[in-house]
């Protein structure tokens, strides 16, 4: 880790896998152009993708105006966000937009927690990302549309979201193990304990990152709710 | 064409060629991601192609003021362009850069000529995009950068810039067969003249056509020399 932030590791940890998980999803998006079934959906989809991207960036600039090499702080989530990417390439348009709008709801779950976490600066600029909602309005009213009218693709997209989420938690539980500050960060402890137990976290703070993605799996419910999906 | 804009049909046809062409090259660039050396330039290409992206936005909103369906605007490049990004696929990060600086100042031109014949709005709005040359300065950067460095790979490239603008005129010869308002608006007349003239470009309009394409070349090697590459 660069020396000279001020920010304790498992901040610049989520800073640098929220930049990279916005920076995938940008190019996974546009990887999805061949699904999109009209030139106008298309063109929704480059601004979806542009959007990340201009996360990306905000987060790329916070993570260098914080004094850490921003490609450093990406490096280890590069590997389990390219995995999940993978592992749950949509074969439709509409498996894309829910694996755009789960996937956003994730990284909105870990964005709060930077906001509760952080400085005063990189709190604002979580919080205007976070403000951003209007499009995972627009995903979730597209699927919500499809569904009433064809109620029998409800249950193969059911299956899709719960393949998401689960893919998301194993990639989730490798990087929990391999990276001890951000399982500290993500069990709750202040940032002074974390930068103490940042070495060593130990078979609770495990335990505690597992309570936390109970709670995101508790959440990714409202979230199916919304795009009209049972859990 | 639909009704009620009050721009000249070349002048949508113009702008839907340009809205399709950015939209085009926002998904090749992103395609691109697996040819960037490094973590970094795919966060570079990203942030070029997050601008294509935006004038893209632009140009299609505009369309909309316009009165104009702007899928149905573009519709017929989009298999002209789809066929120029089939046939010049970068095998390379360089003749990736290569492409998007050619594409680039290709679609300068264009974006000129808008300036040249449209309304005022439209012009600034044109002006506005032309504006944005730093990312071009940056790639005519990195690719002189890496000629100094291998000065081999200048005359592959060479042939590369060549094929790229060979291809280009291909496409847009045919563009201008299929477009007689298209081909009309270029040949230099007035809006009027165009309009009244749009449903039978002559002969003379294709011969014209034929010299704006061979300025369209001059120009071509100008940006040439800019990387460093010969003619």
């Amino acid at each position: 880790m660069t020396t000279g932030h001020t920010a304790p590791p498992g901040v610049i940890d989520l800073l640098g896998l929220l930049a990279y998980a916005e920076l995938g999803s940008f190019f996974r998006l546009a990887d999805d152009a061949g699904l999109a079934p009209s030139l106008r959906s298309k063109g929704q989809l480059a601004a979806l993708a542009a959007t990340e991207q201009a996360h990306y960036q905000a987060l790329h600039d916070r993570l260098a105006e914080l004094g850490v090499d921003p490609e450093e702080a990406m490096e280890p989530f590069v590997a389990p966000l390219d995995l999940w990417h993978e592992r749950t390439e949509p074969q439709s348009w509409l498996e894309s937009l829910v694996k755009t709008y789960v996937g956003d709801g994730i990284a909105g779950d870990f964005y709060r927690k930077v906001a509760e976490l952080a400085d005063e600066e990189t709190r604002i600029l979580v919080e205007g990302v976070m403000a951003e909602t209007g499009r995972a309005e627009f995903v979730a009213e597209t699927v919500r549309a499809a569904l009433e009218e064809d109620p029998k693709l409800a249950g193969r997209l059911s299956l899709w979201a719960r393949r998401l989420v689960g893919e998301a938690l194993s990639q989730a539980q490798a990087v929990a193990v391999s990276r001890p500050e951000l399982a500290t960060l993500l069990a709750g402890k202040t940032a002074e304990e974390g930068r103490v137990g940042a070495d060593a976290a130990g078979l609770g703070d495990l335990a505690a990152v597992s309570r936390m993605f109970a709670s995101l799996t508790d959440r990714h419910a409202g979230r199916l709710k919304a795009m009209g999906l049972a859990e």
